[in-house]
C-alpha cells in the first residue's frame, strides 16, 4: 500500500495516522522479477447495471444488496433519435454508475469496513466513521498494491473442479500449496464463482473460506493482502454470515488486528489455468475519500 | 490494453470486433524494466463525494457537470447511537459512490466515448451506444494497460510552473523532451492543476492541451494510450469546449481514429518532481459493462 | 390533470403541445362534494429505502427491478460520534432518494411511458423521449389531479379476500359496481398487495388486473385517470409481462391512444374498509421535467 | 398531517409516538369550502435533472448542494437505433431520478430534519435517527395536508415586486393582511424566486424570510403548516445561513418546538398574481420511511 501520493491531503483530514506503507521500494522490484512472460489477465468480475441490461443480476453477488446501476446521460440512440452534435461532427456518449461494492462485485475493503469494540484498526475512534465519510482508515490511504501474488489454488490440489460450500481452508492445505513471503499477496482461489452459473441458489446457499487457523497463517507470515474469489475471505453459511467466534472473524483478524487490506469477490478461473503459483498483482482502488472500500480490476502480470 | 480476460462474456454482449490488445507480452516484459527504485506513486485525484464534506467542490473539475456521491449506509455514528451490532462485537461500515467520471475526477475513456457521423472507432455502428450501455467498444473491453510510461513535463521544459490556458503543445515540444516508443503511454504534464488551488475561476477560464500536430505525432509513434493532466487532452476555451475543427479534435483523432485510450484528469505534480522520463505506468478500468470509461487510479512505479 | 401552472416553461422546452387540461374548473368544485365525513387516507405504499433497513424488500414491488435507495448524508448518529452542530446548537439530518418508481412503488405514468410504433400520444414523436428527458409528454405536463374518485372494489363484489391471479375484471363486473361520469378517477381494487404478505413468490406468480373490455368501457366513459392496487393496471402473467394482442394491452389502450393518466401499486385497504363508493381523489406528480412517470401519494378524501 | 393511513407500520418502527394528526375531519370538510372558481395550481418547482438538459442548474437552488439527476434507462432514442419492443408492438421509456430535496426544489421539511441538543419534537432520541433513516418523526408520518391556504404576499403588501434580501417579515405585516385559523396552512411569499432569473449571483447574496416574531405569531395562532417561496423561512445571510440567535432560529421554533412541517421553496407567482387571499391546500409527500422531508408538488385549488 501506498500513502498519500499527491498534496490533496491538505484539503482533506489532516491526520492520517495508520495509513500503511507496505511498498517497500526493494520488495516492489523484487516482485516485477515475478513476471515472465508478459501476459496480464485481468481478475475483476464485469460490473452490470442492473438498469442497464435485458438480463440484471447475472453476475454472482450477495443476495439483497443493492446491484451496481449504470445510466446513461447522453449515448448513440439520442443521436440516432435526431439530437444534436456537441460540436460539428462531434458525439458524445456520458454515464454515471452507482456502485456498492461489497457483495456485489469485485473490490478492495478499507480498514474502516469491519471493527470491533469502539476502535478501527490501530486504535482510530471508530465514531470518525460519519455519514459523511471516514476521517479515519478510508480507502483513499490504502493507494495502491504492486506485489508478488501467490496462487493458492485449493480445490486443485485437492482435486476439486471448486470447494464444496462448507469447506474451511486449513492452513496445512496453503502451507501444502506455496510458502508467501513477507509484502506478497495471498490469492485465494475456492472456484466458488463456477457454481453461480449453475444455481444462483447454490451460490446463496453458503460459500467456502479460510478457516481462522488459516487466516492467521497468512497474517504470521506478514502478507500485504489476502485477495479471494469468495464474497467475504471467511466462510458464509446459508444466510449470509460468517460463523466463528468473534476472535476468529475473518475480517476482524485480518483487517481490524493486522491492517491486511482484504480483496474480494475475485475472478481467478483464467489465472488458475494458467498453473502458474507467483506472478506480479498489481490494484489500485479509486481514491474515494473517506469510503469503506473501492470496486477494483486488479491485473497479474505473468 | 488486455481483450476479455474472463468468461463471463457470455452472458453479455457476444461482438466484441474492435476491441484492443496492445499488450504484447514482449511489450510488457520491457516496460517492467523501466523501474529501477521501486517507488510507487497513484496518480488519482482524490474523489470526494459532494454530499459527504463539509467543503464539497474543492477538487479540480469541469463547471456543470454532476460531482460525485459518496453516501455511508451504516457507519461509525450509528454505533455511536446506539445501533446494535451485526454479530457479536461485529460492526461494519457500508457506502456507495454514484459517479460521472468524465470532467469530475481522474478517468480513462472508452472507445465508445466519442466519434463523428454514425460509427465507433473502427466502423462499429453509434446505434450500438443505447441506454442500457454500449454494446460496442464499451470501456469492459479495455482490460488494462501495463506500459512505459514517458513523462512529458513540458512547462518544465518551458520554464514554467504551468503553461498558460491558451497554450497547444506543439509537437517539438514534445519531441525536445522524449520520444516514445511503441506500444508507450504518453503523459503529458500541462500543471493546469496547480491553478485550481488559486482560483477555480481561472481554472475554468480555459484549459492549455496538446495540438492537433502533437497528437498526430504521439499517435505516429503508436503510442497505446495519451494521460494529461487537463481535463481533455485537448485545450479548452473559457466555454469549456474545443476551438479545433473536427478533423482536428483530439478526442476524434486519438480515440476514435486511432483508437487510442485517453487518461485525463491525472495528478503528475510528485511524479514531475522526481524527475523521471520513463517508468511503469498502470491502470486498470473498472469493467463497467458498456460504460463510456472508468474512474480510474493510474500508479507509476518509477 | 392541469397545465403548466407556472412559468418555467420559459427555460424548458418550448413546445407544449399535447399537455392535458381535463380539470375543468366546474368539475373540480363539484368533486369536491365528494367529501363528506373529512376523513383522509393516503393511498401510497411506503418507499423503503434497499440501503436503509435491516428488512429491505418487504414491500410489495416486481421482480428485478431496482429498488429505491435511500441515503442520509448526515444524521443524528454523527451527532452522537462528536459532529459539531452546524450552528450554535442547531443539528440538521439531510438524505438522498434514488426511486426507479415503475414496479417499485405507488406511482403515476406520463403519456411518454409506453407507445406503440413511432408516435407517442396524441401523435407527438417518440424520438423526443431521449436520455436527457421526453421533451414530449414528460410528466411535468400532468400538472396534478383533483377528481371525484370511484372505487370499484372487485373483490368485496365477488365475496373474494383478493382477485386471483388469473382474473380480468370485466365491464360487467365494474359496470355492476357504479357508473363513472366523465373526469372521475376510477380506483380499481384487486386485493392483490395482500398476497405479499403471505408469500412474495405468490405475488410474483402472476397478477390480476382490468380486461381490455373493461379498459374501453373506462375509456368510454371519459374517466380522467385510472387507479389500480395491481403493478399493471392491466394483469400479468408468471414473467410479469401483460399477455394481451398490442390492441388489447392496457397500457396502450388506456395510456398511449385516450391519454388516459394510470396510477399504479395504490394501497385500498383502509379505503375499502370505509365501504365509501365516491370520495375526492386528489394527487400531483412531483415535477420531474421529462419524466417517465413520478412516485406519488394520492390522497382520498372522504 | 394524517397518521399512518395503512398498515405497512406493521413492517416498520413500531414506535409511532409524536406523528401528528392535524386533519381534523371538521377542519378538512370546512378548509374545502375556500374553493370558489375550481381552478387548480401546482405551486411545485421544477425538478431538472443536472445530466438531463443542456441547460442544467437554471431552477433555483442553494450553492453547493447536489442538484437532482434524472437518467433514462430506457427511451425513444433507443427505439430509433434500433432497440428491439419489449412486446410486439410495445415500447417503453423507465427512469430514475436522485433527489436531495433540501435546498434544490420545492419539498416538505420531515420533524427529524432540525433540532437542538439530543432531542427531536417531542422528545424523540434523534440518536434514532440513523444512516439507515430515521426511525423517529421521520416525513412518513406526515402522511398529508389538506386545509385552508391562506396566502400572505407581502411584497404586494408592501408595493414591492419582491422583498429585499435582508427583509425580515414582522408579525405586524402578516396581521396586516390577514388572520389564520387553527389548522390552516400560511403561505408566505417573499418573491425571491424572481431573482434568479435576473441573476443567480443575486439569488445567492441573501434571502428574505420571515422574523422569530412573525414565526411566533403564525405558532400561536396554531397553523398546521408553513409553506415559503424562500428556501428556508427564515432569511439567509450571503453565507446560506441564518442569523438569528438559537432561540430564534425558524426551524428550531416552527419544525423542533412546535411541530410546525415547513413547506420549502414553493412557487407562488400564479397564485400571488390571482389575489385569493385563501383557497384549498393540497400537499402530499413521499411516505419515504425515514426521510428527512419530500420533495413534493402542493396544489392550490382556488
Amino acid at each position: 500500500m501506498i500513502h498519500e501520493p499527491n498534496n490533496w491531503g491538505r484539503f482533506g483530514p489532516d491526520d492520517q495516522r495508520g495509513t500503511l506503507n507496505l511498498l517497500t521500494p526493494s520488495v516492489v522490484l523484487d516482485a516485477l522479477r515475478s513476471a515472465t512472460t508478459g501476459e496480464v489477465l485481468n481478475l475483476a468480475l464485469p460490473i452490470r447495471g442492473a438498469t442497464s441490461s435485458p438480463a440484471p443480476g447475472t453476475v454472482p453477488h450477495l443476495p439483497g444488496r443493492p446491484l451496481p446501476q449504470h445510466f446513461m446521460s447522453v449515448d448513440g440512440g439520442d443521436y440516432a433519435a435526431g439530437a444534436r452534435p456537441i460540436g460539428p461532427g462531434l458525439r458524445v456518449a456520458d454515464d454515471a454508475l452507482l456502485v456498492s461494492h461489497h457483495g456485489t462485485t469485485t473490490h478492495m475493503d478499507a480498514l474502516c469496513h469491519m471493527w470491533s469494540g469502539d476502535e478501527l484498526y490501530n486504535g482510530h475512534p471508530a465514531a470518525r466513521v460519519r455519514s459523511y465519510g471516514a476521517t479515519r482508515c478510508g480507502i483513499e490511504h490504502a493507494g495502491g498494491v504492486v506485489a508478488r501474488g501467490v496462487l493458492f489454488d485449493v480445490p486443485r490440489h485437492l482435486g476439486l473442479g471448486h470447494l464444496p460450500a462448507e469447506h474451511r481452508v486449513s492452513a496445512g492445505e496453503l502451507a501444502a500449496i506455496a510458502t508467501p513471503r513477507p509484502g506478497d499477496v495471498a490469492v485465494v482461489r475456492t472456484g466458488w464463482p463456477l457454481v453461480w452459473e449453475r444455481s444462483r441458489e447454490e451460490y446463496w446457499s453458503g460459500q467456502p473460506g479460510l478457516s481462522a487457523e488459516a487466516g492467521r497463517w497468512l497474517a504470521g507470515h506478514d502478507v500485504a493482502a489476502v485477495a479471494c474469489d469468495n464474497a467475504a475471505v471467511g466462510g458464509l453459511d446459508g444466510r449470509g454470515m460468517s460463523q466463528e467466534p468473534v476472535e476468529d472473524d475473518l475480517h476482524l483478524l485480518l483487517l481490524h488486528r493486522h491492517g491486511i487490506h482484504l480483496i474480494e469477490m475475485v475472478w481467478l478461473e483464467e489465472l488458475a489455468a494458467r498453473g502458474r503459483t507467483d506472478f506480479v498483482f498489481v490494484a489500485a482502488p479509486l481514491r474515494i475519500e473517506g469510503g469503506t472500500g473501492s470496486p477494483l480490476s486488479p491485473l497479474a502480470i505473468l
